[in-house]
């Protein structure tokens, strides 16, 4: 196991009626920006819960946050928070309308020339400060409600990049698993491969003996398979929606990922998919993972084995039958739950290759990975592998 | 799922070498109370190491701290504390010194008319605030590292009670499993035992269609059976002792206890033979889980069997038969790392009975456990099945 440090000061709040306790959860005499997305919370009856709560509360509302937020819609966000003195924000939503409010409370505090920077130069600047916020989930996916980190999209460059800091860990988030109930099936789909794959990148890397974090993904991986189908059957299912959203939590909250080392190249390639052809993030997962098992099946051979046998109970035949074998059960296990796993099913055809590789090399990248041995040349035979 | 709220600022440092990370950790300018006990931390090094990271601190010392801290003990490091206008606590130790730290930082800003309250009174008094607290963990056990709970026994009445308080986590807890390698065998096999049963006391209930808190436990069940034999082999094993030390963590931070019902009895039972003959504490729980799960068997019924089916791969025969061997199975483990599982093993023998039913009685408690409904005849009947 490799030295770590573990830290995460979120309070959770999970369960049926929890969004009632806004009102003694945000700081007294809150100037509160409530952010939100595309108008879905008012359909639901997840905005009127909020407000309810927060009676007495000065709230300005900042709305339209889209999937993949956009840098430029979030700088108007930043805008307003400085024309009202917001002291404080409540992001009501999915993983983009709470990144994107991680990234409007850090940029809104931000001393550099140009909050870009924040995203730009992760790792050369870091975040100091950010406004407190706090979060209503309502679509269990991102884990954004249990981290410190954002994933934000310049909607001009394309560009779609991340940054962390110990500084937009929510306050507190809250964690109803009624707001399933309403959900759009291809969203809690998307929400079930998301969280599994977050899972993956922690784990389909190389033995380090973490026994405890090894069991942990793998206990969050066999919960996804099969409370993932539960939901998607009945989403009014309490029990398997809560399931899947603690589930979704733990999948990316740092708690796996200590210790061990981590992969990413799946989200690095997916999010080029999404940035250049607006496939939905998931979606993306769910093509760029089998490619990489097969490219990397020698390279990942000995966690791909213990996943295979601890997840899927593989344990029968050759190495290369049994490989076959899981990965063949993981394609299986996207597409059951209505994720197609090629870029073909999403109208993309092998002009793709050239177009990823070039934002690669622009950014000066020539390898990704947890060994940092995945080529670029190997990302173009994944997404040949996954073109049909 | 129940509802619940999940809430853990600790800080974990994890690693070889991670104590020389204090001079860092510690407010700067902090005048620092040292809490250690017998003095082993002198023999094995790690004393010289806390001293190294603190050189230009001011750093009072109070050691003495036992085992089954005393009220009366940390009573004197409450008067050293006002005295030295100490503010910052750094707790190097096992669960006692932990505990006993958490409960002077409490007691040292008491403003009731005693301290004792914060024990005697738990549920209707509740600390507010309390000195700050570092710890350096040299023995993998109790959790302590990483929770707000504290258990300190009244030697002069034998009452051993517990605390908590969201004011007594750590702010940071250094975890070196190089710790582990100097640790005599009988502590090592102490601690597998006593983080088994924590894990116990929160899983082996009744079933809530929580599947990742169960897999979660499973998970640090699974792993301290491996685990602890690999340890007890070879001490100097540092992946064995990351693995138990992490484990023992995991296993009573708060997180596989989130949403699902706790019984604790095999605790409460325990903490009457350490009460009243001084028996380790890892030693009463061994003794009493096994009597618990032959008392409870038709109560706990669906646990014990998903216990014994995913820990012990347990699946064939009837469920008498089953049970049968999944008791055996667990006593077997228990035996195997050296731990005796009957009173007669520590010469009580059966005025023992009257005793404890006596303490219960007095404190006017007449039925424990997750249901409620495990009664003083009930816990007569687990204390003769487990005589010799």
């Amino acid at each position: 196991m490799k030295n770590f440090e573990f830290y995460n000061p979120v309070k959770v709040c999970f369960g049926k009626g929890e969004i009632s306790r806004l009102t003694g959860l945000v700081p007294p005499k809150a100037n509160i920006l409530l952010t939100y997305g595309g108008g879905s919370i008012k359909k639901n009856g997840i905005y009127d819960q909020v407000m309810t709560a927060l009676k007495g509360f000065n709230v300005i509302e900042f709305s339209g946050i889209e999937a993949n937020p956009h840098y430029e819609t979030l700088m108007n966000g930043v805008a307003l928070i400085k024309a009202h003195h917001i002291d404080f924000l409540l992001a009501v939503g999915g993983g983009s309308v709470l990144d994107g409010t991680k990234f409007m409370a850090a940029a809104a505090l931000w001393e550099g020339s140009d909050p870009w920077e924040i995203l730009s130069k992760r790792g050369k600047v870091s975040v100091e400060k950010a406004l407190p916020i706090g979060t209503v989930l309502t679509l269990p996916a991102t884990g954004s409600e249990m981290n410190g980190t954002a994933v934000v999209t310049r909607w001009e460059t394309k560009d779609k990049l991340a940054f962390d800091s110990v500084h937009v860990f929510p306050k507190f988030s809250i964690l109803d698993p009624e707001v399933v109930f309403s959900l759009p099936r291809i969203q809690v789909a998307n929400g079930v491969v998301d969280a599994f794959i977050h899972v993956m990148e922690q784990y389909l890397t190389y033995p380090v003996d973490a026994a405890v974090q090894d069991r942990f993904a793998e206990s969050l991986l066999i919960s996804l398979i099969e409370e993932g189908p539960r939901v998607l059957a009945d989403r009014t299912n309490f029990d398997a929606a809560a399931n899947f959203m603690w589930a979704a939590t733990m999948a990316l909250n740092g708690l796996i990922g200590v210790g061990v080392p981590q992969d990413w190249s799946t989200h690095m390639i997916g999010h080029e998919l999404t940035a250049l052809h607006g496939i939905d993030h998931g979606q993306t997962l769910c093509i760029i993972l089998p490619g990489l098992m097969r490219v990397k099946r020698e390279n990942k051979e000995k966690k791909l084995l213990q996943y295979g046998e601890r997840v899927w109970n593989i344990s029968e035949g050759t190495t290369v039958e049994k490989i076959d074998a899981i990965i063949a059960k993981t394609v299986n296990f996207f597409e059951s739950v209505g994720i197609k796993t090629k870029l073909s099913d999403y109208g993309v055809g092998s002009d793709i290759i050239p177009r990823v590789i070039d934002r690669f090399t622009k950014r000066g990248i020539k390898a990704i990975g947890e060994r940092g041995d995945l080529t670029l040349d190997e990302i173009a035979k994944i997404l040949e592998l996954q073109l049909k």
